[in-house]
């Protein structure tokens, strides 16, 4: 056995992650040319995003897809937000799971560092050609190009040219990949996805030239960022026993009772010695002294102990007039209501749900309802089926609401937007394509869309009695003519005058009605 | 701009994949206490089969789960293969992505090495106790304990305690974790899991002792081992560009042509010189010195060279008599038959299709069939629904093989198994749960099952035939005396010379019409 077991530890190694995810790329959403395509867009297009707005600069971002030969293209997705420091440019696209948003403790749109690095890496493994990057901090010093691969067995970035340029915007970063893949028109393209970028960012201005030479323009129709999510501490209820022994060795801290206030929200000064007594520890221990039993104790006391919420300043929300603009200016209905929820949390994670409901105006009258799906400010494109807002929409009994329904799903010519911002969103997949369906979440879109439809409802009711009365009107003014006529026989009076006081009349009587109702 | 640059790239850093999966562990399978209880076990289980296979041991597999309180549990799992050599255990058991699987080149249930050690991981998270493995390789030496837990934020073991230990079996290993979870006995439970494990690998012996202190067995029904799989190069046509340009740089052959041939199945020394001709490549040109488009000729020549086949002697499959012998053992059928389909390739990776399908007996005779998928030997017990084996379940026109359906599942007392092996099964997801739905993998699913139907059919048919005529010599057999006498009567023979006479008449004709239909 001895020699069996020594020829198998010899092949053993080390993987690196480039090389787990170079061979698992549909994790990361990488599993066919059409999709991949899309991915490289998002990827970018997401982490201008967040660049901007972490630097307070309303986005522009500029993408540009060009058809090189069948089945290969040039993407290029270049934005206006502060640039990416010289040294950490090869890092940030050349090495997996190396960003600055995974322990941030806030909303973003990236989260684990994968993305981008995993495009750079999809077109290194399709094409072989290495990414080109730029990037510019400041006017007052040239742009940084580079060129760069990544040794997919180290996961690190090897840089094959870099040179400083003049020519450049004043600040911002473009990216420059070219990659295997296959350009679709159809929903879960690149057009459907910024389509619903804008929707969901109507602060950015996005410009888009197709494949076929043509320049689609997303402008901005909301003139000011989205607040500036605050970084929390960890919720003590949000924290696993293996996490919480770890924050115990790294912690800065010098006691318990000031590791507990400090380094999680909402333990007050009070409440830490309380924790401390009950568990047996004394509150001025050092943290790296504590035994596992002891930390156990510690653990469970705290588990068993009532705290407030979170803080949810964390969020970013979108906001209810900001969610109708966006829904306006790309789908143009005839009328659109929006409802922002207020924040709530599920196991120690603060999330929000906003929902905007669109009706009529230019949305298709055929075909069951449009179903859009955002997650901080990000378009879920694929596995609807799959997500919580998804089974939301078919839980709720349209009806009610005067939206007709075919099987579990509404029809008829509306669009429903749900946008779900949160810390953590517990996605179904690393591809981030799906919400899992957390009763909390399901039940806070539920409560949303039953507030937009109730608000739709009062509009179609409205509208309806103000097309039966106008018919109402319309049929009255159709006899004015003749009864004027005639009372002009009976009485003398001047035919004109008669017709004139009636009109009067039948405006009126329409006016009265209408005030009748609002009261 | 230049100072949010640099506050963000303060904010940068690395973060070990430990990290990430401890983050993302529902992509590995973790995602709630009754599935994590089960994944620990089938992680280890999966690892001890592989060893003793490699080391051609028939194995003997004992799994122990104790409740140590409401959801907290000790699962000990101990096998009888090779061991590992001490200086490996903490790598194997507290590094993700450690493993000998990687590169292998054929099949195998492991694969990344994360399972395992993502199994220490959630042990850690959850209770904060550390793996205990032990690990011995020969009786000449005494066992290797290790007490260990995973440095998270660097992907490397911690070694909490270590010593020898002489009491051990001559050689295998023993893991015992403690961990957070939830016993279920229903479907997707460790039970049902041993269960399939138990007919998929008809040469093991399972011993289980439950958390209610039972103790379930699956004995060994097949006395040889599969066969060692071979270890098989990369077929040109399944290797990518990037792939591909990577191989040529770490490569330690001198020149192309010999690159080609040895690097590569299936390029004979003829082809590689007509492939480096046709790509304008010197065959005696060092492959580090080939330049990126060269690279790219070489590459396009082979995309359109044809080549045979990947060798196909690196699968293991089961083999039709051991299938059936697994399926009777565990599921006690009246009639069970399996088909293993030839090998072929999706996307140059050999695979091959088994399936059994088993009728009647101890089988429930109400509700669905029982679908049991199977990949590389590991049952599948998550996502039914997304996975090509269920699909082509109901792609098969079961009343052709008088099995009745409701909707498009097959009813009845029948029990469907399909066994998928190949050097790389593309799941859908990392936590190996279903298998993709590749157009080809469907196709031979299809045929293998439509195949054992025929035999089923065939069996049903006659059964029922055999049962008419059973049915007819009854009747006949009833009427023997009453004749027997009248003829008696009327010949004056005697009655029991004729009854004796008329019964053989009787045997007679139901064998001669058995005969009758075998021509």
């Amino acid at each position: 056995m001895k020699n069996t077991a020594e020829k198998i530890a010899k092949s053993m190694k080390e993987i690196s992650v480039a090389e787990f995810f170079e061979k698992n790329r549909h994790l990361l959403g990488f599993d066919n040319p059409s999709k991949a395509l899309l991915m490289v867009v998002k990827e970018a297009v997401d982490n201008s995003l967040d660049a901007c707005e972490e630097a307070r600069i309303l986005p522009e971002i500029i993408i540009k897809v060009k058809k090189l030969e069948e089945n290969r293209f040039r993407v290029v997705i270049e934005d206006n937000g502060p640039g990416i420091v010289k040294e950490k440019v090869p890092s940030v696209f050349g090495k997996l799971l190396f960003g600055s948003k995974f322990h941030l403790g806030r909303q973003s749109r990236g989260q684990q560092g994968i993305g981008i690095s995993a495009a750079v890496l999809y077109a290194q493994l399709t094409t072989g050609k290495p990414a080109i990057i730029t990037s510019r901090t400041s006017p007052k010093e040239p742009a940084y190009v580079c060129h760069l691969k990544i040794d997919i067995l180290k996961n690190e970035p090897v840089i094959i040219k870099e040179e400083e340029k003049e020519k450049f915007r004043e600040h911002g970063v473009r990216i420059e990949l070219e990659i295997e893949g296959k350009y679709t028109r159809r929903h879960q393209s690149i057009d459907e996805y910024l389509r619903e970028t804008a929707i969901i960012n109507p602060h950015a201005h996005i410009i888009y030239y197709t494949p076929e030479g043509n320049k689609i323009e997303f402008k901005r129709v909301v003139n000011h960022l989205p607040p500036l999510p605050k970084t929390i501490k960890p919720h003590p209820h949000g924290v696993e026993f293996g996490i919480f022994e770890r924050m115990l060795k790294i912690t800065s801290s010098r006691t318990i009772a000031s590791f507990l206030t400090t380094d999680f929200s909402r333990i007050g000064r009070d409440t830490a010695v309380k924790i401390c007594r009950k568990a047996g520890v004394k509150p001025e221990a050092k943290p790296r002294e504590l035994t596992h039993k002891e930390i156990e104790k510690l653990y469970r006391v705290i588990q068993e102990t009532k705290f407030i919420a979170p803080p949810l300043n964390c969020l970013s929300p979108l906001g209810e007039e900001e969610f109708e603009k966006g829904v306006q200016q790309v789908v143009n209905p005839e009328f659109a209501v929006a409802v922002s929820r207020p924040a709530t949390v599920y196991r120690g994670n603060p999330f929000k749900v906003e929902a905007c409901i669109a009706w009529g105006g230019e949305i298709s009258k055929e075909g069951p309802a449009q179903i859009l799906r955002f997650a901080n400010r990000v378009p879920l494109l694929y596995q609807a089926s799959a997500c919580a807002i998804t089974k939301s929409v078919q839980q709720v009994n349209w009806p009610n609401y005067h939206i007709s329904r075919e099987g579990n799903m509404p029809t008829g010519p509306i669009v429903i937007a749900v946008h779900i911002a949160s810390v953590w969103i517990p996605y179904t997949s690393e591809s981030k394509e799906a919400i899992a369906s957390y009763p909390e979440i399901i039940k806070e879109i539920k409560l949303a869309l039953q507030e937009c439809g109730r608000k739709l409802a009062a509009y179609l009711r409205k509208k309806r009695k103000l097309q039966e009365k106008e018919l109402r009107r319309k049929l009255f003014e159709r006899y004015i003519p003749e009864v004027a006529h005639s009372l002009s026989v009976l009485t003398g009076e001047k035919e004109k005058e008669i017709f004139k006081s009636l009109e009067i009349l039948a405006n009126k009587n329409v006016m009265k009605e209408e005030k009748g109702e609002k009261t």
